[in-house]
């Protein structure tokens, strides 16, 4: 029994917990909250933005239930792996947000610094699975990756959806903007893209997504 | 294409979004926490509790990365489907923690009526193979479900022994309850088991966990 490889196993969970810190700026679907328990001192103001470690959870129940509607067969397992590691570099990095461009000029490669940290705490054979994953996933060829993309896209939107747009508005998107990251999901889930499209089409119509 | 399949599948993923409701005993790792987004409205005190969602992403990557040390072989993606959706029925019927014996009496009962409403929500052949994941999650007795419940009962020893006993200093917990809690690791993973049971006595010679 190997007791250090274990070791730097747990060691790299406890950080993936850091997760959960990190916030995203899509809302969770509903404001209705059980009550706390007995003796919190937790008191969350509603609406509340959704964290990493709940959007990868939401992507790999996603993944576990829409894998029929990927363009091309996939293997479940490596898929569902990937979303539960794809944001994991953001606990260096942090979280840019999807139609922040500037942002987006240095993400590259301050995720690169991240999983050469985060994916380097793991034994050998699982760093090289588990940043291959997070690779693909960047890379978006493999059909997994290109059907966690779709999953990594929809979710957000269907959450906005159902919440009337809420965070599309307290950030001035506009149909085009949404329209235009929406089409990566066709590369993974013609579908779905379909499904999607039409639901946008109609919170243009209805005034949720300005033109 | 059946539409009205897929609607189905969409309406379970959104009620499934409510395990972020949904909070339980045990704290998250840690409180640093990077600059909330611009705008937002949110405020967390910290330490905070994890709720469902993150609890079932973080055992979802937990039995990826610990897989090897179940006694006998598993099937991994069946692993992960029933531990993300192994404590779904908690929207209806709530969480009860582990030490609370009342609430555990009535709590089959009530998790029943809840599986019956939320599985339902799927096309009948995912219905039967989510709750029959969950059914054999609760049964205990399949190499999956027993390396399940394995992960469900470390994870949050782990995160309370990274937080010093938080959570059992509040409720008062002692070292020989947590001790009979853990037991239940070795019929998933005597490896796992054994290296949690070492980290209980430290803990207990340290005076984290009262004798």
């Amino acid at each position: 029994m190997d007791i250090s490889k274990l070791a730097d196993q747990l060691a790299f969970l406890m950080e993936a917990d850091r997760l959960k810190n990190l916030y995203r700026q899509t809302y969770t679907s509903t404001d209705d909250l059980p009550p706390m328990p007995e003796g919190s001192s937790v008191s969350e103001p509603y609406p509340r933005r959704e964290n990493d470690a709940e959007h990868s959870f939401s992507l790999a129940l996603f993944t576990a239930v829409l894998a029929e509607y990927s363009n091309e067969p996939i293997d479940v397992l490596k898929t569902i792996k990937t979303v539960l590691i794809h944001d994991i570099v953001e606990i260096d990095a942090g979280d840019t947000y999807c139609y922040d461009s500037a942002g987006n000029s240095t993400k590259a490669e301050r995720e690169k610094a991240a999983a050469d940290r985060l994916f380097a705490l793991l034994p050998s054979e699982q760093e090289k699975e588990f940043r291959g994953l997070w690779e693909d996933f960047e890379a978006g060829e493999t059909p997994e990756a290109k059907f966690a993309a779709a999953m990594d896209k929809i979710q957000p939107l269907l959450l906005n959806l159902h919440r009337n747009g809420l965070s599309w508005k307290e950030h001035g998107i506009r149909f085009g903007q949404v329209e235009k990251r929406a089409a990566g999901i066709s590369g993974g889930s013609e579908v779905l893209y379909s499904h999607i499209f039409k639901k946008l089409l109609e919170a243009r119509d209805s005034g949720i997504l300005p033109d």
